[in-house]
Formats: structure tokens, C-alpha cells, sequence
């Protein structure tokens, strides 16, 4: 099975959402006590899949509100410079401040951020800063959970869905679940439900699925599929760590991706290498199956290395990686 | 065309939202700087709902949230008085207060009030509180739009309607806007398309549709009831004050009701006792032309009273006056 | 001992704070929920004692924010009909409401409050709306404890107070504390302790000074003077209920007043009564003997009444009751 | 003239209020949009007072309340280990965030400093963290007047002084004064005034005590020192930047303090390093004119390195400087 885009739209993928600052720990390996500089990348999940959607050879554009200061300037400039139209970005007039995420490397295995997200500016995005005529203009609108999490961002990620629907826009719900930033579980569900049920392709973690169904045990993907197959999802990613993920398509076919074997530097920044290279190739007319090897290829070049977005790899490092067909392969 | 309702359910309507403590002016016809006394009433439009269901014969049950002080087992008694079933109230424990009204009736034509609406326990509902069990029980769920404008009630109701579509519950959407309750106009629009997408029949005034759809302008019933049908609604009635009110059907009818003449005290209460005896009327099998009937003569009765919710009519009293067939009759 | 106050000042007395809504249950003597009828009144330490001034024949203005409503007006002219300058009044313009204290009056011994404080327009008085010139043509500043308990109130007061010291105004503290409206019992501690330093004449209950004490058991009355000595104040009166109250000098003289005998119908605005008519003696040139005798004259004739406003009772009244000299002796 | 200071106090200075994370740009001269790599510092004025203190020999201590992740265990380590007594410092567990200068250095004459404040822990120490036998240690209490802007810092704060002054602790009000901290310039008056009546020895630029005296043009120092000897200091410290800096005493003796000559890289810290070294002088038994070229000298050797606290100097390079005698001469 083939997902259909509308060819004739001029963007492939605007993402809406938050674009960050990270500062990741130059001195790593220890506590971040003990580190003592910090390198400034942009971050943010969908900032951080349009950067890699961009790398990747698409037309990428994006919706988002940034600080009318240093941070929220040079994250406009370094999208804009890697090739995203930035042209419907937001400058915040009230104050509010960039997200910021401390990166803290123990160990591969021990990774922690340190987040500022109170009252950021990515979360003040209004509804009516949302222009219909720009999202008509994308083959994909690529939404993240956590723009769900607070007003106005919530809103105006609720009419930027319905914009979508009504004019051919594939929505991609990338549930990125960050618990700090929700009020409570069941709020999250809410959310997650409402526009999982309206989406055409869902991506997460097992872990973000049990989210969205208020679970606070591991569900089944069987279930999830089964609920999510009755409203109008036609593609479900599950995935499932270094178990490698699965993707679920309406018309009941099944597909296993495995995860690469790599040398892991850190955790971070798996997930968005993922969303992005496995779009790519979804919109390039991939099959989901090489769709599938992109995803997982990705996530194992990113995680390898310092940053998230700075890292985001070309088409030919994917390929490579798959081509030496390393995978892991789980019991 | 008639409305199927699900026969084998035990409820015929349960209402979710507020239910408050309305102050009447007892001595009334001056401003109310010149009242020294005031009557308590139960109010609230989804409360009021209730009641005039429950007056009318319906079996009816209401979901909500209560301040644990005097007006809060003051509401619960009075609504468990008159018949509804009020074990699905739950009483808030964080010091919340009541929502007040006091109402200023200057003249039939000049009636205002006085709202505290400031962090009162019916918008702290939480999705956690509604229960499927009992939603599942009901042929219809009345929602009312004010309980969407703050959290956590806006989640409680978003859930509330997801199970009753899941559970084959009618969702009957009483917009009941009210400008004060809301930070934007275009946060009402979005929640109010939301759910009117999600609801079975939808019933507003002119001014209300115009909100959901975020327009400063008088819109045309035409294109709001194009947008809807192409959703889930199957009635829709749009309510013209004097004029009368018009009930559309998905397969292509249109109905005009009339309004009754009445000697009019002041206007409120007006929709709520529309919309439950036109609830009624549909519930109990009767055809859209007589449901048009019954909501009009039902808010006739009640606009020549000095309550909304004390002054819901009976059955007889609503045949009474249809079988009088005195309507307004506008050029 | 007699107080000098500066007999070239052209009010006796202006008080500070809030001026808002008590509606008294026309049905007593029941729980409040079998209460169908509420009568009006305008009330809140500070005004009650302002219009029992007034009513003695003082010359009283008052600095408060009221509500942009019939409420708000209703308070402005009930204040400036009993004779009290309203002219430095604000009007809110955010939309803050009148604070309400519906009241329960189960029997004489069991009485309580249903207060509406949420946001109140009170609390919303600022620094920049206290007026020096005005403070300065007054003998006396009157400030009761609650509006000590929100900024930007709290600074308002503090300004005030500064501007009193400043212009020769002697400052009184009345301590009105209520808990439901401070955050914690250290945070009133830190600014009853602070205020009452810089007052002139202090008046509270035994339990209002354990607040200022930050104390959750009963203090001495011995060391709360010693405290408050070492600072501005020059008289200090602490009341325990039936058992009378005790004013203390700073040049070591020590008072008891004892209670009257009544016919008590509930026991609200017996501190307010009390602290008008104290006042009143001492501002008129009366001995602190004589004003504790006013004092509890006045409190006995007003928790005799339904109103803790309009039962303000006059000078007559006053001296009829301590001239049949049935005082209620304790053991 | 001399203060005298209390000898038998363990302490020489106990500090209250931030203690924050400075991020400082390592490439600088240049906009903070081309700086991808910050240095991470302890910062906030009083812990830099703290830390210079300790660097100059004093033995000195901190009341502050720390976020429960790696910016405040880092803050307490590097603390400590200056020699600073940490056991007055309180981890807070409701997830508030150290705060964030950023700072940005294009020129030596613009510099600038993007701030992370929002509800920050230091301003959630709380009135019951202060301890009297704490304060009581120490001779001196230094306040800086950012903890005034907020609940419960605020509390906390003038707490600490009302203690300070019961326990003959010499209370220095550093005025600090950032005007995003606050919501208005009234009320920053408002505690700003009351402190400062409160204080022994008061310290900050012109601007500053505008500041206070809720004026926007510039005051007149002879102004402000008449109205503060009314009240409890007995030193005042006036700044005028590169003009030097004034000492008024109450004894009516006015000293001028030169500014050094320098080779400035930024101007931050300035202020701090002052205050310190002032201290310092004073606290072991210099005169006044001393502390003065003490401050100068030590503000000139922050300003011409990379951090605030890391470049706080020692006694011998603060009098070698001295020594050099190279002062700023103003027309």
C-alpha cells in the first residue's frame, strides 16, 4: 500500500509547533553539574522534523511563534538558512521566552534534559495567526502532541487540523508526549484522541499510544489499531525501541521495521530523525516498507552523534546505512 | 422526518455542565440598584434543561460539579426534588463557589444580569468525573457551549461527547454562548465546530451559529447548515427571536416555527425552556413540526414569568397554548 | 490618657478598604438552604465602620474600588446618602466584581458567612489611587487588616499608611483578620506585624493579635503590648467577647470594658460597631474609660439587629444602653 | 566616622534572596544570535556579594531557596566551596527553575542580558524558611531588593529584616533594582520605601533610588538622603558610574568615592563586586573614604573580566589597584 499525496501542492511538509533552543553539554560522559559549557542548537520536535525533512531534499515551510529576542532570532535564521520557509513565523509581542532543553549525558544509557518551558512563547500561538491559504498550500501538515498541551497553542493546533481536512492536507500527528507539560493524563487523552481520530497518519511510541488511551499499563497494538482504524487514520506507526516498529495500514497489512546498529552517543532526538526521514520517504513515493528502513536508519545516525537537529543526515548517509543492512535483532 | 432515539435506553436526556444560583430581583420594573431583595432559583442553562425535562415527563439525569456550601445542596435538592436524577453530581472539594446571577429586569425590553462566574465549581468538572457507564445509560446528551469555555470542564465535555458517540447517544449541542465566559471569539469558534461537527442535532440562535463560525457578520442559515450536514448532524435549528425559528434536516426539509404571543415579563430563560420542551416533543415521537411548536410555546410561558427554571410549563399548559394558535406573525 | 488628634484636620475619620455586598437571609433562624429570599445591604469592615462613624456624627471619608456595576453603584450612593465623602472612590474598570457575604443564621449561637471573594474590586485599589492630599485632611486613617491580604491592596494600604505618618494623620489598625483570605498565617504575621509597628491605636481580638503573632495557641495579652509598645503604637485595645475587651497605654494604664446585655439575633458586625463608636468617643475628646463603653455599647445594640450597616445605632441609642448599665459579669 | 558593627557575631554577613546561573557568551563582541557556546557561572547580585565577600576573607553566609536538579546542586557545590556557609539553603520541590542570564556582549558600552525568570525558585523562599537563630549569627543581613518583587520572596524578606533588627543585625539593603521584575514602578516604591526606612546602611546608583522614590526624572541626592535620615540608616551610598560614588552619613559628613581606570570588556558585576569590597572594608574596621576606594577598585577588576562572581578579586589585588592611584577624573 501507497499513501496518496496531492501533487499539486507547492510545500511537501509544513510542520506547526515548537521551535527551541537546546544547549547541549559540550564537557559529557558526567553530570551536568560538572559541565561547565554549552553548545546552542535549535530544537523542538517539529523544528527539529522540518530541519531533517529540509536536509532530506523537501520543501518544507513551518508555523510556530518564537521570542522577540536573541534565541527567537537566530532559530528563524538557522531554519531559514537550512532551507524552510519561515515566512509564517510568529514574533511573540508579550515577553514570553524561547524554550530552552539542558542536555545532561552520563552515559548512552543515562541521558536526562533539564527543560525551561513555563510560559514560552511556542505555547502562544494563536488560532487566528494560523492562515488557512498557507496550509492549503502542503501536501502534509505535520502536527506534535505537545503544541496540544496549553492555550492558545491548543487551539490553534485544533484549527489548524480542521484547515487541513477541509483542504486535502494529509495530517501526520506525531504524538511526542512529554508528561511535564500537561496538567494530567487524562487531559492528555483528550487531546490525543481528538486528533489521532482525525489524522491520516499517526506516529509514537508504545508509550505515547498508552498516553493517548489513559493507560497506565503497556496497552495492545492490536487495540489501538482497531480503535484508530474506525475514524480516519489510514496508516498507524507503532514503535517499539530496539524491538524496531510497526507500521498498520487500514486495508490490514502489517510491517516490521528494525532498528540499525550504531554507536550510541545519546538518546535524544531519535524520534524526530525518525519522523522525518520516514515522511520523506513516504512523500517521495517510497513504499512503507523502505519508508520503514528510513525511519529506523535515521534515528541510528542522529543518535550518534551530539545534536539533534545539526545532525539530521542526507538521503545518501540513510542509504549507506541501510545498504550495510546491520540490524539488531531482538530475540 | 422524525429522529430515532435509542428505545432501549433508561434515560431519555441526560444534561452536562452548570447548574447556578440565579437571583431574582423581587421587586423589579427599576434598576436593580433600587432592589433591596432578591429570590433564589436554581439557573443555568443546562440545569434548566433539566428541569423543564423532568416537568414535561422526561426521565432525565444530569452530570456536573457543585460547591460543597449551602447553594451548592440547595441546587442538588431542588434538581432531585423535581424528579432528575442527580448521583452523577459530584461536589468540589477545592473551595470553588457557586456561579450567581442577579438579574436586572428595568423594563420587558431591558433586562440584564449580573454574572459571578469567577472560578466557580462548575467549570472544574474533569474528564476523570464523567462516567461512561451512565452516559451509556441515556437516549440523549444535552451539552451546553458554555461548559467548553475554561478547563478542566472543556476536557470533561470533549469526553463526554467521544462516549456517547461510541455508546449510541444521541448529542444534542445547545450553544448557549455567552461573550463573557470566553478569552476570544475565535477560541469560541473553535470548540463550538468541534462539537457541533460531532453533535446529532445543534440548536442556537443566529447569533450563535455566527459564533461558532467566528463572524462578526450575520451569516446565512444556508451556508451554516451546507457546513454541518456535510458532518455529523442530522438537525439543525437556527432561532430568529420574534421571527420565529427554523428546524433543517439532512435530507433536504425545512420547517418554520412560529412564536406565541405572550405578555412578556423579561427575556430570560427563554432558550433554555425552548430547547427542552422542542427536546421533549422529538423524544417522545412526536414530528419536527409540532417539536417547533412545543419549544415555542414553551418559551412563551416562561417569558411571562418571573423564574427560568421554577416557571418551566407543564405538558398541558404548552398544549394550551399551541391549541390558542395566537402566533406572532411577522411581515 | 487621652488621645491628641489634630483638631485642624477637616475629617474626623477616613477609612480604607473594601466597601461591598452582605445580602442577609430574609428567612432566618434556618440552614441557608431552606433561605429563599436575601436582603441587600452594603457591608465589609471598613465601610461598616465609616458609615457607623457617619451615623454618630463624625465627618468620615473612605478610599476603596468598587465594581463598574449596579453593585458598585449601589454601594456609592447607600455611603454618600448617610453622609461620607465618596469622592475618592474608584471605579473599576477591569471588570472586577462587588464582594458578596450571603449570611446564614441558623440561631444566635450558630451563625456563618457564604463569601464571594474571588477577584474581588476591593483588592484592586492601587497605590497610584491613594490620594496624599486627601489622606492629609483627615485626624485619623482608619485601615482594616483584610485589605492587607492581595496586592496591588496590600501596597495601596502601605502607601497610605506612610502618607498618614507623613501628614500627622493618626493611623488605626483595625485587625479584621479572615483566613480564608491570606495564603498562610505567616504571610498575615509578616504584615499585621508590620502595620501594627507603625499604627497609633490597634484594635483586634485576642485571636486577631495571634495572628499578627503568627501564634496557633492563645498569647498574653501582657507581651503582645510589651511587643507593640517598642514601636509607634500608643494605645492598644485587645477584646475577649463576653468577657469584655482591655485597652492598654503606653504609659503603663490598663482598661476593661465589659459587655451589655442584649438580645443577640446573630453575632456578625459587633467588631465594626465596636470599633466606630471607640473611635467616635476618643476622636469626640471622650477618656478611653468611656469609649470602651461605647465601644461595647454599640456591638451589643447591633448584633440585636439583622443589618451590620443600617443598624449602626446613634450616639442616643448608645447612651441610652450604657446608662441602664447592664453590663454581663463574668466570673 | 565608623559603623560599628556587633563583634561577637560569628558571621560577618549573611546574604539572602537569588542565586541564579549566569550563561555567558565565550564568543563574545559580537550579537548573542553568533554566539553558539556560553560559559555557565553562579550569578544573581546577593550570591555574588556572598561570593566576593568569602573571596575578600569575610566569612559569610546565604539564605536562598535552589532548584532540585543540576543548576542548584551546581549553585551550592561552587558556593560552598568558596567557603560560604550553605546550611540556610532550601531545595524547593514544587519544580521551580534556577534562574538565567544569557549575556550578551557586542561592545564594552552595549551590553546586554536576555533573562529567564519566570517563576523562579529563589522567589519562592517562603517567610517560615528564614531562621531567626540563623540571622542572629551574623552581623550583618544584606538584602537585595529583587527578592521584594514577589510573593513569598517578599514575605521572606522583610521577615529577615524585621529579625535582623530585633537581633541587632545591621541590615544593608543593596537596592538591585531590575525593573522586569516588577509590576510597577509604584510598587517597587512601596517596598523599596519600606525597606530602605528599615536599613542601616543602604547602597545603589541614582537610577535606583528613583527608583524608590517613584520618580522618573532624576532626583536630588540631598533629597533623598534628608528623607532617609529621618529613619533608621545611618550610611548612604550613592553611585553615579563613571562620576564615582557618594557616602553620606547622618552624622552629616559626605565622602567621594573615584571610579579606577580600567580596561573594560562588559559592564555586569559591576555593582556587586562594589558592594562587596565597600563591605568588606567597613565590616573589618576601615573608614569610610576606605570602603569607597575599595568598592571603585573592586568594580573595575570585574569589569574587565569574563564573569561576575568567578572574577571577584582578592584584598591584594583590590589594594594594588588602590595603589596605582589611576582614578577617572570628571570635569
Amino acid at each position: 500500500m501507497k499513501i496518496n499525496f496531492n501533487a499539486e501542492k507547492e510545500f511537501d511538509i509544513i510542520a506547526i509547533g515548537r521551535a527551541c533552543i537546546d544547549l547541549n553539554a559540550v564537557e559529557y560522559n558526567r553530570p551536568m553539574e560538572e559541565t561547565m559549557t554549552f553548545s546552542k542548537y535549535v530544537g523542538g520536535s517539529p523544528a527539529n522534523i522540518a530541519i531533517g525533512s529540509s536536509k532530506l531534499g523537501l520543501k518544507a515551510g513551518f508555523i510556530g511563534k518564537i521570542s522577540d529576542d536573541q534565541h527567537g532570532r537566530f532559530i528563524e535564521k538557522y531554519m531559514s538558512d537550512v532551507g524552510i520557509d519561515t515566512s509564517n513565523f510568529v514574533v511573540d509581542k508579550e515577553g514570553h521566552k524561547t524554550g530552552l532543553a539542558f542536555t545532561e549525558i552520563k552515559s548512552p544509557e543515562e541521558c536526562s534534559i533539564l527543560m525551561y518551558r513555563q510560559d514560552v512563547a511556542d505555547l502562544y500561538l494563536a488560532p487566528s495567526e494560523v492562515d488557512e491559504a498557507y496550509i492549503n498550500k502542503s501536501k502534509v501538515l505535520l502536527v506534535s502532541g505537545t503544541a496540544l498541551s496549553k492555550s492558545p497553542s491548543r487551539e490553534a493546533i485544533l484549527k489548524a487540523v480542521n484547515l487541513a481536512k477541509k483542504n486535502d492536507v494529509k495530517v501526520i500527528f506525531e504524538l511526542d508526549y512529554r508528561p511535564y507539560s500537561w496538567e494530567s493524563l487524562e487531559e492528555t487523552a483528550v487531546y490525543y484522541s481528538l486528533v489521532a481520530e482525525q489524522a491520516d497518519i499517526v506516529i509514537g511510541t508504545r508509550d505515547e499510544y498508552d498516553a493517548m488511551e489513559n493507560s497506565e499499563i503497556e496497552g495492545k497494538n492490536e487495540n489501538t489499531v482497531n480503535y484508530l482504524f474506525k475514524h480516519s487514520p489510514e496508516l498507524i506507526v507503532i514503535k517499539h525501541g530496539v524491538e524496531g516498529s510497526f507500521a498498520y495500514t487500514k486495508s490490514g497489512e502489517v510491517f516490521r521495521g528494525l532498528a540499525y546498529k550504531t554507536n550510541v552517543l545519546k538518546t535524544f532526538g531519535a524520534g524526530d530523525s525518525y519522523a522525518s526521514a520516514f515522511l520523506c520517504a513516504l512523500i517521495t513515493g517510497k513504499d512503507i516498507e523502505t519508508a520503514l528502513k528510513y525511519g529506523s536508519a535515521s534515528a541510528s545516525i542522529v543518535v550518534s552523534k551530539h545534536s539533534s537537529s545539526e545532525a539530521m543526515p542526507t538521503v545518501e548517509e540513510i542509504e549507506q546505512l541501510i545498504a550495510k543492512n546491520e540490524t539488531i535483532s531482538i530475540a
